[in-house]
């Protein structure tokens, strides 16, 4: 099978794969294994059984301070008819001594009396063997140990010692080698320049390999220079087991990867059909698997989770540990490509009962989404999508007990959510709050559906200038949720520093770049409510549909010159050293369902809305009041 | 609280560690954090909230290869009326690239046609900001990115990164320094002098350190001299953060941790009232832990989980990971004393929908037993025990899900049941085999009582000499379970080499020092009947009571010299290169539950029974025929 060159093919996950590990077995790739000291051989697999070579004890000995005797010679012996021992007859032992020769039993040092001399008196007999730890109590010489692939444990790795087994012969973990390529990439630092990628992706990549086991070998940075790349994937092909080039895996102008593998090997796979992860190389040269991972570091993760986890472990001949999978209850409709199998990020909560996922953002580059994510849900390339309230199985990123432990928190963004979870992590609080951005109107729905335990929200009433109380009535007319008084806060436009636009009003907004917030998110309805009062339709806005999800993005924008003004909070603006014109005060509260009001998670949440440390918080952070 | 000199006391563990921590607290030990680089920060805890310093991407980025253009010259292309960009409209820029300046948004490449010169051709327009990756589009600066208390998973990491953070102040992981004392402890061997105590605590104390997160630091083994002993303390305490000096912890001759500790610190408890483990030494010596651990293993292992355990994760501040636990039907009555806190290994099976626990042996020397347990079950103390069938809360020692998938067996000890497990492990076998030596009334006793799936039996009907079908058709007359045959077994009388009692037949026993097998076992029937047949009452053999539990164990204590003869398999006696005098050939069967004869683990078991691949083990163990 020549698939050289078969230039960005499609390749459903399921036949790449096993096309790829196949090729590797017949190249001798895999079933590895080393013998390493018994002392640091803790967590690895065994190879082989193992058997003891030498009883534990291996000597008769005593189990007690005292003395051994034979025991015969005690037989008789009462409180009515002590015997005394003279010096001959015993011998002083402390625990673990062998027993002299000639002795078969030990009687404890608290069971002998001074009888003048050396000679002693006891009260009672011993039995042969009594308070001995005969040869092989513990372990026989000749006995199995632990069978093949038993993990070591710590007391495995001491019985093994016991048993006078040294050495152990165990699957073998690879060194991995990760090779940064790209002539923007830079080492992490806190001041890049404009153009600078930040390469994070090693550590990413290292992270997840050291938990699978292998060794990491981090290659410096490499520049887009075929013959450059070419001569560090050589030197890693020497010192590692496994080689992943990062970045260069497409098909673009500086995209070498492929075309280095072909020359020092075989390119097997070069295009995936997975959405993110599609421009995957999967290669071999040597006998040793190199793979192209993709430069975006949510595809180049899929790529690890779903081809390079299995290559670490095939290394060793270890099974990989198995994946733990929720059913859960899709939140939200998701669309699919029948192109691809797609993975979409969710974070779960247990809502009443029923654990409920809500996707995260789908993008290939936003890390930030996937350190949210509890699970991933995988839509197979046969499926066009998912109906929200669908039951799905999801995989598990974390444990499912922190999932249970988790409050749901979502709605509109503000940062004092984050404060308030920082707050209750830094007490020690058992449970985290889950929050995601998803507007006010978001909140409302979210209660109504049950994917939530509560919710901010700031909607105005255009009609009565009031904030929340008629929402709260006329979506949920049961009385089933109600609200909790948070906090007062200030919104305003947000402009560059000194104002350079000579923005004074509202008004203004039709004479500049606006950025604007999405559908649904309480600071949307207050803008489109002052373009009402000032007479002002969404097509004179240059900008009305640039949509951002939170404060923070919108300031982002501002500061970044992509726009000149948007509407937000102060303590925003404050980040971005933006100047800030104060247009209302709106009340952001808290919705809740009724049914969780008691929950200790909720009641945690309030009492630190109540609390001096979170007043001191928003404080700092300013634009509120209490 | 001068609890010093409070010699070998018995305190409630509870007790004993309130005021062990509480005055570790005061001595100033704990919450201690330190900054890491976030490249090597994976899997450490957060010790503040981190926010993004700068935004990701902290520019407008390509989010495509192709051309920047200022969106608003692209409007009204269409394919009717196309444009026709000038070099001087468009820069042709890479995934990645920033947007230069002027420009706001990217046509694809794949939708530029070239037009003569350096001018191209487009059939529609781009949105502004369309094929952009906006500043912030994955983290804003001051987002927060993880709140106090987070675990730095390899995305976090990524994120921390992305957001400009290449330092995080984490909890501090202690290094801890142990101390091997012992004038008789040698480092580990295959060939130990009599009286040597091979050093293994330090690989098990070693393997659980490190999986609490914990750098540890073994001192070479120290002799039973007191000066050479605190000078090795005070090295370590130098060094390190916590401190473990292994042996010495009792009160013996040669017991010098307690008064060491005193001379350096502060004794604050020696003696808990647990077992086993009672003979621990909690000091503290220049604000730092100082803990003397019990010699045998068992007894330190209890320590270490109980009370080093905790100082692990509080010297940084860190929850102690929750335990597991399963809730299991005792197997077995179980006595305890009102005088301590007991901690039982107990091996857990799933059987017809009940988990079910077997005590273990309850030795604190024995570490071969303790590689068997599958969980630790606490008697409290103030509870004098617990009878069989009674529903008991198990901590568990391996994930629930290897638990589930174990196939319990039980009954007569063979080692061909080892070597069975072992060929089902070598071909990757999804489910292990967990078993245990019960004797072969055993085996009827647990499938009577529904605590096992399966057991290996050889009992003679001392009325017709035929092995095991009486007995299958007397407990169990519903038909409720049945044999599957196993292997024929030569019994015989083992010997030392060149028989130098001149053991002839079984009437010779008489005469001789016996080693016998445990009341239930198949060989201890065998045993009464040869007596019988040869007329001989149990009283006039010595050692009739000397009860072993398995072929090898009779084997060493007769290759020891405890012993002159015992009954047992050829396959034992060649291990001990002892001579053997067959006796006669006995049915070694398999006794099944009928409702588990189509379970998959059974059904696997049997496959190998019935395979090329055991015939050819049992061939080499010797004394089987098939």
């Amino acid at each position: 099978m020549n698939m050289k060159h078969n230039y960005l093919e499609n390749l459903p996950l399921a036949e790449a794969k096993a096309a790829y590990l196949s090729h590797l077995e017949r190249a001798g790739f895999g079933n590895a294994s080393e013998a390493v000291p018994v002392r640091e051989a803790c967590g690895r697999r065994l190879k082989h059984a193992v058997y003891a070579r030498i009883c534990s004890p291996h000597y008769n000995a005593s189990a007690m301070d005292g003395a051994a005797v034979k025991a015969e010679k005690t037989f008789g012996a009462s409180e009515n008819a002590p015997i005394v021992l003279q010096k001959e007859d015993y011998a002083v032992v402390d625990t673990g001594d062998p027993l002299p020769p000639g002795t078969d039993a030990v009687i404890m040092v608290e069971d002998l009396i001074e009888a003048g001399g050396e000679s002693v008196e006891i009260m009672a007999s011993v039995r042969p063997w009594q308070n001995v730890r005969q040869v092989g109590e513990d372990l026989c010489m000749g006995d199995m140990i632990a069978p093949s692939g038993a993990v070591l444990t710590p007391a495995l790795c001491g019985a093994l010692l016991a048993g006078g087994v040294t050495e152990a012969e165990v699957c073998a973990r690879p060194t991995v080698g990760i090779i940064p390529t790209g002539d923007e990439i830079v080492a992490p630092t806190s001041d890049p320049k404009p153009g600078d990628i930040i390469e994070f992706n090693s550590t990413i990549f290292r992270g997840m390999l050291e938990s699978w086991g292998a060794r990491v070998r981090v290659y410096p940075i490499t520049p887009d220079k075929k013959e450059q790349i070419r001569s560090v994937v050589e030197e890693s092909l020497a010192d590692c087991d496994i080689v992943l080039v990062s970045a260069g895996s497409s098909a673009g102008r500086d995209d070498y990867t492929s075309e280095i593998i072909a020359s020092l090997g075989t390119v097997l796979v070069h295009g995936i059909a997975i959405k993110p992860g599609k421009p995957a190389v999967l290669g071999e040269a040597g006998g040793k698997p190199v793979v192209g991972l993709p430069g975006y570091p949510i595809s180049a993760i899929v790529i690890m989770e779903e081809i390079v986890r299995d290559l670490c472990f095939a290394f060793g001949g270890e099974p990989a540990p198995a994946r733990e999978y929720t059913d859960a209850v899709l939140g939200k409709k998701l669309v699919s490509s029948l192109k691809y199998r797609e993975y979409v990020r969710v974070s779960l909560g247990k809502i009443g009962g029923r654990v409920v996922a809500a996707p995260l953002a789908r993008g290939a580059g936003v890390i930030g989404s996937f350190t949210k994510a509890d699970g991933l849900l995988v839509i197979d390339q046969n499926c066009e999508g998912i109906e929200a309230g669908e039951t799905v199985r999801v995989r598990l990123l974390r444990p499912m007990r922190e999932i249970e432990n988790a409050l749901v928190v979502t709605g509109s963004h503000d940062p004092l959510i984050d404060e308030i979870a920082d707050l209750l992590a830094a007490a020690g609080c058992p449970f985290r709050v889950c929050s995601t951005h998803a507007g006010s109107m978001g909140a409302i729905r979210a209660l109504q559906n049950k994917t939530a335990h509560l919710g901010g929200i700031h909607l105005l009433d255009t009609a009565t200038g009031e904030y929340n109380r008629s929402y709260v009535e006329k979506y949920f007319p049961d009385g089933s949720a109600f609200t909790v008084k948070g906090v007062g806060r200030v919104q305003g436009l947000m402009v560059k520093k000194g104002n350079p636009c000579g923005i004074r009003s509202f008004a203004d907004v039709r004479r500049v770049r606006y950025v604007n917030r999405q559908r649904g998110a309480g600071t949307r309805i207050l803008c489109d409510y002052l373009l009402e009062q000032n007479g002002i339709s969404p097509e004179e806005v240059d900008g009305y549909r640039n949509e951002e999800f939170t404060h923070t993005a919108v300031a982002a924008l501002i500061a970044a010159g992509n726009a000149d003004t948007g509407l937000g909070i102060l303590s925003a603006a404050r980040i971005y050293d933006l100047d800030f014109i104060p247009i209302c005060t709106e009340q952001y509260d808290f919705l809740i369902e009724k049914a969780y009001a008691d929950d200790p998670k909720v009641r945690a949440f309030l009492d630190v809305l109540a609390s001096a440390a979170f007043r001191a918080r928003l404080e700092q952070m300013g634009g509120y009041t209490v």
